[in-house]
């Protein structure tokens, strides 16, 4: 698979947004965060794990975007279609890119600076820098109106063959798990040996992971591993996020440890009908609260929620983003959407099961991206 | 090693936070990233990766922190030494946690209440969102004074041994590179097999990796693999963020692919060189900015700076954290204070070297975290 996009991908989002932007009388988009920028530009570097710098993109209302970085990325983001590139060495005490940043939004535009304030958003700079920034415009600053979470959620094919080739290499590397678990096992060691496998099959880097094994169930889906060795009876669930070309999937697998009992298989086996029954309705037109209430009738009986929060979500630069399977979300769903079904089951007070795929949202059909698990669990 | 932290560990860091909150006016902290929510508690999950969450801790003037999350998180956090934990169903589009932060917040304190504004910092939630807390909330909001940087500056022995343990880790990956790296390997396999190693030598997961290699010297010190072999007279750089317990090693490697030329060669002494200079001055008293003059007069002659901004930084629950090693940070060093030397060397016009070193401040000599480099290079 090619690295990064083809220009004309940029360049098509680009007009998107600024269209978005006309219509909410918004002189430019400023944007802050990883994957914002990545969006416009393609920059890619694994650099902003580093909370030491502040980065910037500038999206005027016409012409191309213009970056306002620390001088480090200078070169690497010359590397992309960005050609408007201003620079200041940071880390600066006295002036850590406010100057640069006021000036070149002054420059750009009069109109209203949009920045994402909404669902999931962040403004990834000191707040003390950010009043310094805006004291200094000349522009009033608002709510991006939504665009950047609009922009992303629908995928170009382009980018679903992104997050297919990261739910392939996820599929290689949960088809190995028999080669590193087994009664005895510490469930850290599962937890490395299987980031290990992603890397093997592919994966660039592996950004999340999280594992649980426990006997009946587990208690959460949010852990890291402890050092307790698997044992029969146990349920292994692994859940991965890892990343190819800058593109998440998103899925888990349960692995039997021995024979399930039956209540397991069966809690196993209602997940994956909860499943079956929201690809059923997955099409253009439903909302993501009728995805919620396919799954729910069938994990709860339609009680309306759980504690988890939500049974899927959108997915894409990000491990999770936009839309959430939840009873209060009624976005309709469109072809290019890429979505998690995710259903929990209670199997006991206080422990579940958890089932996971990605899919993706057509003129007809949805389209599985990680490979559908059948009701039988697979037993190691 | 043993996992977490005594819970003394966690008493001391309260105590020592609201003997500087009382100093500074402060009524609360309100804390809302991850390392600063782990400070206090140990709550360690790589679900932060997803942004559709906010996450709070609430330190009052006197008592136990507060936690105010996900219920998605609530079984987790249990699990900690916290015991006030309150908990909504996020993600909600309603109120996503806003009224129950605020309540919170009116419940625990009429005075100011501080979050980090200043450099490195960020508020992890939505601006909008922010707003309508700040709306509701009967006190002020402040800078936290610098107080979370200040606390988080110097490690305790605990969280040194972390530290020490996770370059320990890089250590023994980085003694295995010359079974993976060598003329004819693509860079991006080697970079995905560098990954491998360090999981395979202990690492939980491995949040940075940044690596490079060309003719006598690299672009940057930032940018993912590229799928160009190794060729004989490459420079391989490979610089490690990998992660142990919640703490972060950082420190990077060169090696020469086939013999170094005299121009490298001497470019890497040169770098030792350097290293050897700031270790000679890095005691208690010292400055940042002496750290970064001694290396500067060798690596440039004392041009006083670069673009790569510093030539070294703080380290310990991020990548990078607290002071840098610039002409104008005027940090004094402290006993317990951890440090990376990264001096960097011009060897042609747009190529360099870099290369980096962990070390911590005692009451005398500091001593070496990583394993102290040699002036020769090792040769693939």
């Amino acid at each position: 698979m090619q690295r990064g996009f083809e220009q004309h991908e940029y360049e098509g989002r680009l007009k998107a947004a600024q269209t978005l932007m006309q219509n909410a009388g918004l002189g430019a988009l400023l944007l802050s965060t990883e994957p914002d920028v990545r969006y416009f530009t393609g920059y890619l570097t694994r650099f902003w794990e580093s909370p030491s710098r502040p980065w910037f993109l500038i999206v005027p209302a016409s012409g191309k975007p213009v970056a306002v970085i620390p001088s480090i990325g200078a070169a690497l983001m010359a590397q992309t279609w960005i050609d408007d590139i201003r620079t200041w060495r940071a880390p600066d005490p006295q002036d850590d890119g406010v100057s640069l940043l006021t000036d070149t939004l002054n420059s750009l535009t009069s109109g209203a600076v949009g920045t994402p304030m909404g669902y999931e958003s962040h403004l990834r700079m000191p707040l003390g820098d950010w009043a310094r920034v805006q004291a200094g415009l000349r522009a009033r600053v608002r709510d991006d109106a939504g665009i950047m979470a609009r922009l992303r959620s629908v995928k170009s094919p382009a980018e679903i063959a992104k997050i297919a080739n990261s739910c392939d290499i996820a599929a290689r590397a949960f088809a190995r798990v028999p080669q590193i678990a087994d009664v005895g096992v510490p469930l850290s060691k599962v937890f490395r040996d299987f980031q290990r496998l992603c890397l093997e099959e592919g994966a660039d880097w592996v950004p999340y992971l999280a594992c649980a094994s426990a006997q009946g169930g587990y208690r959460d889906v949010i852990s890291p591993a402890s050092d307790v060795p698997l044992a029969a009876g146990d349920v292994l669930m692994l859940d991965t996020g890892l990343v190819h070309d800058g593109y998440f999937c998103d899925y888990d697998r349960n692995f039997a440890v021995g024979a399930p009992t039956a209540h397991v298989a069966s809690a196993h086996a209602r997940l994956i009908e909860a499943v079956d029954a929201a690809v059923d309705i997955a099409r253009a037109g439903t909302t993501a609260a009728q995805l919620f209430h396919a799954m729910d009738r069938i994990v709860t009986g339609g009680q309306g929620g759980s504690d988890a929060g939500r049974l899927g979500h959108g997915l894409g630069m990000q491990l999770t983003e936009g839309l959430s399977l939840i009873p209060q979300d009624h976005t309709v769903l469109e072809p290019g959407m890429v979505i998690t079904l995710e259903p929990g089951i209670e199997t006991a007070p206080g422990k579940m099961l958890v089932h996971e795929e990605d899919i993706f949202i057509t003129n007809g059909e949805p389209r599985f991206l990680s490979p559908r698990a059948s009701a039988a669990m697979v037993v190691l």
